[in-house]
């Protein structure tokens, strides 16, 4: 590689980790003041950078909150769906993907809890991109969480007159409730009830 | 009465009455726009006053706030405390209640859904009196849960095994989860089986 080549990718690869920074932080202020209350100025002040060094990676605000839907995303990913990928299908997946995100919930990966059970409502009632990527996320959850609870009960860890869509809609509503009510109280015995809440609901059935 | 004594108690009487439609919306767009996203113009815009009619109202944007919180609380009453009310304590007090919010959600009094479930998340990592509001109301709600759980034990209703406090987290859990799908959505099928989930936990014990 030749020194120009170098510098190039340098300076490529030094905008990517400027991006990711930016993103990051934009994923944190999102869950405290809100994906709509993002400002690029904000931001920049926040990351002690030029207003004109973040607007460089993001042309408008709808382009800044679509990445960091992405970048939410990405953390769920590393801290909920692939520890929860390393347990078997089934309960063991539902109860470490739960297990997972009230870890999730309770380091504080972001300030103010599930960036996009906060998102959800906040984007709710407003139809675009933004609150379609959050839907998008949304669906996949309770999809995973369907998909166990068929594995489940073809297993015999739940009982066949389970109701899929209702379960996992059960299931999804407990992390939920675990989010906000510990965002509220940052009391983390809600982590505990909620796992334990889980953990009841998940016994195998008694035939 | 004279006629001065006369003017000044409609004068009051408007008043009042001009409070109380700045509040009903107030509480309205919070759930579109959130609470800290309620300015005392968008407001007046709304309704087609001055920025300083809605002003004289409401000394500060905390005033403002804590106002609507109290209204929201106001509807929540109206909606479902009350007909939850007129029901027997215990479980039929605790269905009641349950499908009175999803009525109220369903019926979209507010467009944006549950006015408490989204102020948690939004406040819930900004210390103040408007979040001191919003968590008493969630207390005072799972309080309520907790109080016919007991109830609903004592008279054989549920079993004696069952934790008050960790099933008024599942109930309350359902509620907010239905909310979140809700709003998400826009899908009533998902109130149906939040009743659904809730009349199956509360179900009586079969012992």
């Amino acid at each position: 590689m030749d020194s120009r080549e170098g510098a190039v990718r340098r300076t490529r690869v030094d905008g990517e980790r400027t991006r990711a920074t930016i993103l990051r932080r934009a994923a944190e202020l999102a869950t405290v003041s809100g994906l709509d209350g993002l400002t690029i100025g904000e931001l920049a002040a926040s990351l002690r950078m030029s207003k004109s060094g973040v607007y460089a990676h993001f042309g408008s605000k709808e382009e800044l909150q679509l990445a960091t839907v992405e970048e939410a995303r990405r953390i769920f990913d590393v801290e909920v769906f692939e520890p929860a990928a390393g347990a078997e299908a089934g309960v063991p997946r539902l109860l470490r993907l739960s297990d997972a995100f009230f870890t999730h919930l309770q380091g504080r990966t972001l300030p103010g809890g599930c960036f996009f059970a906060g998102a959800a409502l906040e984007m709710g009632s407003r139809p675009g991109p933004v609150k379609e990527g959050i839907l998008r996320f949304q669906e996949e959850l309770v999809d995973t969480i369907t998909t166990n609870v068929r594995v489940a009960k073809e297993r015999g860890e739940l009982s066949r007159d389970e109701d899929e869509r209702t379960l996992a809609f059960e299931v999804n509503s407990i992390l939920i409730g675990a989010n906000t009510s510990f965002v509220l109280r940052g009391d983390p015995t809600v982590l505990q009830t909620a796992r334990a809440v889980i953990a009841r609901r998940l016994a195998p059935a008694v035939t």
